[in-house]
């Protein structure tokens, strides 16, 4: 079932809506609503991830190097131990020493936090980043 | 002369507007218009910003070690040869050795970024920040 | 074959060393060394993904609607036009109305951005987020 | 007095120092100790001012129609409500009808962002920023 869709009314100043228009156009969006819905959804996204007890779920990418002795043991043992937080990773080969490793986490956003940072403080972790998101019925 | 307001109706799930509307009313907004309005408003200073050729205004805020030898005088040295780009300064002291150095500049984006940079490279200076925004009239 | 490691002095003021050592071990470092790397190719992941011609791997992860008439459809059908960007996709079902998609890219930052800012105003899709890194041997 | 200096080694490999010394005379850094105790600092902000309960300067932007009626009355009497945690505040007019104002602010951090976030939520403030930082003591 969908939600019920309600509608109301914004005022704008006329030039800061072309100035709209023309932005999400450039964007790919075919009306104002779905952007504004964006947009809303993205301020709830970064309201509710500032708070560590929000369930949500985490994309952690990072780069290491699969010479980098017992490296790849580790990364796998330290994800076995969290395995409840894990939803699954995969990996891509991005050169003949470089690997790419992707995890879906799905945790408390603090509990996410704690195990990227973790993982990004292995020797052999060259960069890496976390995204944050709520599970979309939140949205 | 104010611009001419103009009303559209934009429509959303109750379960979205229902969570808007909590967001809105934490952060202190009396009304919908007026933080759709600044949501609009945020994404087109990003999109702005993000373009080195645009005008903008930029804050750079940085903390530095006024004991560091000829520090001051570098600092001031080097707002004189870009004075054209810089609108104002202002310091406080926060505490007997530091200070916050705060300056408003006012030309295309990358020159601002430019002068930032360089700034915060200088030997003594411990932290900064430059934050963009727009000239009112472009939102 | 391992890069030759070379060695180098930094000077730092104690009291700067000693809340710099207690940050490194609350984020799980057992040396200077390997977290002043990870700072260094932090800096150089930003200097380098703000150039929209460098060689890049994204990773975009958006929530969205399943539900949502010809979204799935929709997003596949442009993955698939942009088939050489694309390393791979996967998916978790997040409850039982939303999925959240990762999509690994690999192309120059510029496409990269391009791709993501369209899938992320698809109608349906909720919230997203896009990762820059550079691949292993640039980092 | 200044700090003792400490000298301390740190090993990298020899492609990871080449592209570290290219970014830092990039940036205008002429030693590599300034510029590892720059990205030490960073981190040091970041993870301080994550924290609520922290002792931090703020520094506020933003621009705003000041002829909207009574908008300047209201920001006057918000900060006369908050001066104990406002510092100075400075402006510019950025055209006929828009303002930038600038306020510098000296509390704990979740006072700052909570005092930022009411003035940023006033019907005519249309964009703004917060940075945080730390007294230069702490970093």
């Amino acid at each position: 079932m969908q939600d019920k869709l309600i509608r109301f009314g914004v005022s704008m100043e006329t030039a800061l809506l072309g100035r709209f228009d023309r932005l999400i156009s450039k964007r790919g969006y075919t009306n104002r609503s779905e952007a504004i819905r964006d947009f809303v959804r993205r301020e709830l996204v970064e309201e509710g991830t500032h708070n560590g007890d929000t369930a949500a779920f985490g994309v952690l990418s990072f780069v290491y190097d699969h010479h980098v002795r017992e490296l790849e043991a580790r990364i796998t043992g330290f994800q076995h131990v969290h395995y409840r937080s894990i939803v699954s990773a995969s990996h891509v080969h991005t050169d003949h020493k470089n690997c790419l490793q992707v995890i879906i986490l799905n945790d408390k956003a603090a509990k996410i936090e704690e195990i990227a940072t973790k993982i990004l403080s292995f020797k052999g972790v060259k960069h890496g980043r976390l995204s944050l998101t709520l599970s979309g019925k939140e949205i």
